[in-house]
């Protein structure tokens, strides 16, 4: 794999969850994990089911579709609730997707709070996001690649920390132009 | 002077000239021309006066205020001719001010403009903003360091072709929140 392999970070921006609404997405858009090339954004519903159509339409409607050999996300949802169906996000753009996930979740839990918020449906998009991987200090779930593959990409563009620079530029810019000055590492 | 040195770049969002209101100014700060370590951001008034104020308040009250040793600008007016007094930041802030000029500006003509759109009273932004170098490919301006030291820092921060990475990336930053998907090289 060549180490300027392009890839594609996704955060969200932060959101007030009391008051829904919508929320920006912000894709950075990486040559490896030292050179920003360019940056993506769209809206999406707070706790809504927009998320992977939206980031589908931002991807494939980019100067950058035909060059993005991967997409990084931060956790499986993004504006609260609104979860990624991975499978789906993979199929439609053909590029692989790799969620990094910091702490190891709770499936089980998560699902019970979808049920209890009346979001049962999206139980099956954890579901299509399959098994969930420990990859040295983080964990991993991915679609239309292998794990030697994901974790190959996440070496490559991981350079601070444990956090791909994809990852943790995007979440920078999320923060950093929602509250005045970028707060956390990812 | 460390290759480390912390640098900011600020750069403008695309407005609409004829609708005038606010823009977005975003700040990218750098540890060196290699990690971006955070981002600012605020806003200003289309054509209005309120920059160099709006600037001086992002940058005191980030959590980076006091290992910032250098504020590039690309250009010395943002939002239209909302024209920043470099001397003025630089006082207020105690932090070398640099504008980073790509083709060799028309004063004479910028001046003009100025008079025909009655805001004369910004030409002394331009006069405190000192002589014009050339520099490489580039033209600078400076307020509160030398033509050595200046030089040196958009040396230090300059990787990919003439643009200084704190610029490029505050640009890339501005343009691709606004329109979705960033345009140009700075």
């Amino acid at each position: 794999m060549k180490p300027e392999i392009r890839i594609l970070g996704i955060d969200d921006a932060p959101f007030d969850k009391f008051k829904g609404g919508k929320t920006k997405l912000i894709g950075a858009f990486f040559r490896g994990g030292r050179l920003l090339d360019g940056i993506l954004s769209t809206e999406i519903t707070v706790d809504g089911n927009d998320a992977t159509d939206k980031i589908i339409s931002m991807v494939k409607k980019s100067k950058f579709y035909t060059q993005i050999r991967a997409i990084l996300l931060n956790g499986i949802a993004v504006g609260g609730f609104n979860v990624i169906d991975i499978k789906k996000l993979n199929q439609k753009t053909k590029i692989p997707v790799i969620i990094v996930i910091r702490n190891n979740p709770d499936v089980k839990r998560i699902k019970e709070i979808l049920i209890k918020l009346r979001k049962k449906s999206k139980i099956r998009y954890l579901e299509n996001a399959g098994k969930i991987y420990k990859s040295g200090a983080i964990y991993t779930q991915f679609a239309g690649t292998s794990k030697k593959k994901a974790e190959e990409i996440l070496k490559i563009s991981t350079i601070h920390a444990h956090v791909p620079e994809p990852l943790r530029v995007a979440h920078l810019i999320a923060s950093g132009v929602t509250y005045g000055e970028s707060r956390g590492k990812s």
